[in-house]
């Protein structure tokens, strides 16, 4: 049986940036390994017919109330981005560049440089300047990030992991598969910490 | 400081059943008093322009998983009712009506009432005879109650309760308000337990 956990996340989704915090050490207490996949939840919502809950009267004040208490419940630090949702396609395509061309290493950095840089400091990621400046901290070439998410081969390879995304059942973000058992939402941690540590319930 | 927890709910809505059996627990063990709320989820969805899990493409083969998973995991026996979801206007204000004029205590034991019988066996309390029935089971006047489900009066009083959740910020259920924050969602337990325990974070 295949002992991967499949995360797939947002760049710009603040219960995405909480569960990157906690998945990856929640994994190897079990001895599992994490396969990330950055996705753009706006064409999972298409998909699903669904908006973002800032979208919604009501749901947004309570969303943004939600968003840093769900970060400090989990001993995190948080700050809404000062544009906020942002489209992160760029950013998701440099990710699989480094996934398919550096390993899954690289690409893991990278979404975690990418969630805390959005998350914590209020860089706006959407804008090629921000998004170069995040790419040479990282130690990356930000003419070659640059060239990578203008690069049909790259677009395509985003659509691809889109469309996987949507084909496995994904609708939102964060959302993980474990054993072939979906579970969508930071919210999700203690039945996924239950099934980690004593199996399917 | 008003320590009492609101609590709102709907008769219809799985993740309202599985937080019914849990929250009068919690809350007594931190010398806290609940004050249920009969609400109809749709009107609350409509304010918010939302609509029911199960009514979105993805999310509702995730939701119809979720909803007995997340008993399970709270140890609680459920069954997926065989039409849902469904109207619970008339459950409702039988709620309002015992509230009213029988106490906090004789409508909380209605509402135990009524999301036991649709979560665990299945009745389905749109329809009269089957709520009949229920309000039988229950030691109450199955006329008196069918009286009050078609009283105006009654009817007024479940609109000012879907009127005054929203004014509280409600859009969906399970929902919470402790010390002036909200809580929302059956998988808000954990945040709700730790504010309880030890204050806001």
């Amino acid at each position: 049986m295949d002992r991967t956990i499949d995360f797939w996340f947002d760049f710009s989704s603040p219960y995405s940036y909480i569960a990157s915090e906690w998945i990856g050490a929640l994994a190897a207490r079990h001895g599992r390994r994490v396969s990330w996949h950055a996705i753009l939840l706006g064409v999972t919502f298409q998909a699903a017919e669904l908006k973002s809950p800032v979208s919604h009267p009501l749901k947004r004040e309570y969303s943004l109330r939600d968003f840093p208490r769900s970060a400090r419940y989990e001993g995190l630090p948080y700050r809404m981005p000062p544009v906020f949702p942002i489209p992160t396609q760029n950013a998701a395509r440099v990710f699989w560049w480094l996934h398919d061309t550096r390993g899954a290493e690289a690409a893991e950095a990278w979404a975690h440089a990418g969630l805390r840089a959005v998350f914590t400091r209020g860089v706006v990621l959407s804008e090629a300047p921000a998004l170069r400046a995040l790419a040479a901290e990282q130690g990356l070439d930000a003419d070659a990030c640059e060239r990578v998410w203008n690069d049909p081969r790259w677009k395509a390879r985003l659509k691809r992991a889109n469309d996987e995304a949507i084909a496995a059942g994904v609708f939102g973000a964060p959302f993980f598969v474990v054993d072939g058992e979906p579970f969508w939402g930071n919210d999700r941690r203690p039945q996924i910490e239950r099934w980690l540590a004593s199996g399917p319930f």
